[in-house]
């Protein structure tokens, strides 16, 4: 069953510690199927080192396992919510990568200091709020999706294709597993940059709006020159 | 003797250089078998490129070795106190890992600022005091592990597996030597994360207590409902 | 066509991502040849595991292709600012490294705080400001290079074979595609120290003139007598 | 001629890449035969991995290369100094290894504060002064040499075996060419530990004198217990 994403799902999976983007089990990637509407995931603290791509899970957008023999990832009813909200993307990674992380801990949204960020991300990285005790002791998981699709209520999921949840983590996606991978990256990066840049300069402004248009629509629209579409 | 012990004490040491948790010699595990009360434990001061599982030295619970041809760690009174204080730990690791050993030299616990540390430590890990001029004197490493389990006085040592003790370095603990050393590994991330946290916002406040409550309770205790248990 | 000149600027290129310098496809050398007025350049956006010396593309010094089936990198024309302003500079580098793109997102010069930075770098890396929204909407990347070529009016370009532009990241050269990645990776160190510099010492100067000509003079000019020359 | 030394100095130079010390071709490890006087050092500006035995080049007290077909490091003469003032050590290293580095360019000496810098150097790591215009234009790197000497009036040379250079970088010694490359490394660890325990910690003392003596005595003179001696 859904044999070709689960084989990618798997080797999206693979590519976070690869990347120095997980410690221990501590992050995920699903893939959706649009056509079925079911997404295949991690299943749930499970070493890397014994994956492969059988034992990824398939579930329905209820949370229902359809296919597989492990449990799934406990933030699947995180990424439930983000595929309903936004229809456009094919992956969601979720991971506790150093300095993405830190910023969640911080409580704080990430500001586009540089061409760096602009080239992916249209504007800051948003954070979403910790949830509220209720919030926490009903369907936590699933909470944490509604705040992460509230908090976007004003923003192009497309266009800012990352979030971080306040005293947790980072969430990214795109528009297949690979580019939600590819996401996780950026953000880890940008992220550690953008710490660097206010130790530099504490009293550093975020980069000129003019200069976030051009790099944005350079990779993105239809007006796009980089790479060799 | 204690052939089995021996075999997971050498691995779970040979996991230290092998995530980066130390330079030179710096760092032991121990295990304990508590039918015989014998404990096994690094030989000091041997390279870790030249340990084998033959080298590890067994020694009882007045630190007297009962076998071995190779002197202990001279850290093993301060694992023994700890055996003796916390009936249920069967492994006992100590590193000067850069990031942890940092928050000890600046005499700091490290506040819970998310969930990363809340899933596995329940609260702020703890920073035992500088030992007093007598108590280094005099038994200064069996007085080392006596400030560490006088600072547990209120804090439960299977919540909470780490400590760090002041202008020195941190010491973590678990059922068995494996999972002392991930816990380990786990301190040295949440030790770096936190840093990085005040540096992006100093006025930053611990998580709140009910996000520290559910993280730690998804995976400890009855209602745990994180991996494949 | 220029085959020599393309596998050296291949060879150059794939040493940014073995020293750390890139992640993804964001870093692009080229490499002159100065009869023929042709330069040789990374095409755009094509991954580093998958480049090979006859995809270098040749091009004019009016942006025009004269050999090879892919675009040019999208900075060519910021290199070909610099080429036609800096006469003797025989290659180019753009990376976003991590620690010289944070100084640049600062929107600071690197001052000169050591003989580090003086050995190869005669002063303060100095940052070119921002494009303004005219600058950047019309001919943005070669408005990058004439930027930089004012910033360097009163500079000597050959003592300070290194340039951040502000809000984007560094361009550094050298008589050749080599030594324009050596000084790439040179200014990466420097902006770390620099950094970790002002941390330990928030009121540090810049190192005292004299220690700045003689570790200069040590390796360049006639009275040079480090190395093998 | 002095095969042996040679082959060490080579070896311990070759440990200074592989530790991640040196970028390029910046550090240098000599060692001394104290009955000829004749001192083995690296040529100048080698890249290590050209490096081998052979091309150690065999310096006398007063700089006269007494064999090999190369120019001899130009930090020769600092060497010749300490090898001079300090008649008990057989190694010396210089390297720009980042963080010490970065404490060298910020003009303060690496306080004391823990028992990971206790354990190998007695006090804190001095900083000698930058040579003054006139000390740098006639014979820099002698006087480089004579001002560590001085700095060390009244501390002990065996006890202390590091120190920065202002604006420049560490030196370090040993008894030979191995215990000096181990504690260029300590050095570098202890730097790195300093700077972030600031960092946590902006009113952070030193640790107490009597912490620094017992970690100091632990593995130094008489009553040493730890390792295998």
């Amino acid at each position: 069953m859904l044999e070709e994403l689960k084989r990618q799902v798997y080797e999206a999976n693979m590519m976070l510690p690869k990347n120095g983007l997980v410690t221990f089990t501590w992050g995920n990637v699903s893939g959706i199927d649009r056509e079925s509407n079911l997404l295949v995931i991690k299943p749930s603290g499970v070493d890397y080192n014994r994956l492969s791509p059988e034992y990824m899970v398939v579930v329905d957008l209820n949370g229902e396992v359809v296919d597989g023999h492990l449990k799934p990832s406990s933030d699947t009813p995180t990424h439930i919510e983000l595929y309903k909200a936004f229809p456009n993307i094919g992956g969601i990674v979720h991971t506790h990568s150093t300095y993405a992380t830190s910023w969640a801990q911080a409580g704080r949204g990430i500001p586009c200091y540089g061409s760096t960020q602009a080239d992916y991300i249209y504007g800051p990285v948003p954070c979403a709020p910790c949830p509220s005790k209720e919030e926490i002791e009903d369907n936590y998981e699933k909470n944490t999706g509604l705040l992460i699709v509230k908090e976007f209520k004003d923003i192009d999921y497309q266009a800012v294709p990352a979030v971080l949840c306040k005293n947790h983590g980072p969430f990214t996606w795109g528009k297949n597993p690979f580019e939600a991978v590819n996401n996780a990256i950026l953000l880890e990066e940008v992220a550690k940059m953008a710490m660097f840049t206010e130790r530099i300069n504490p009293n550093v402004m975020p980069a000129p709006q003019h200069l976030q248009d051009k790099h944005y629509s350079r990779k993105h629209g239809e007006n796009a020159y980089y790479g060799q579409m």
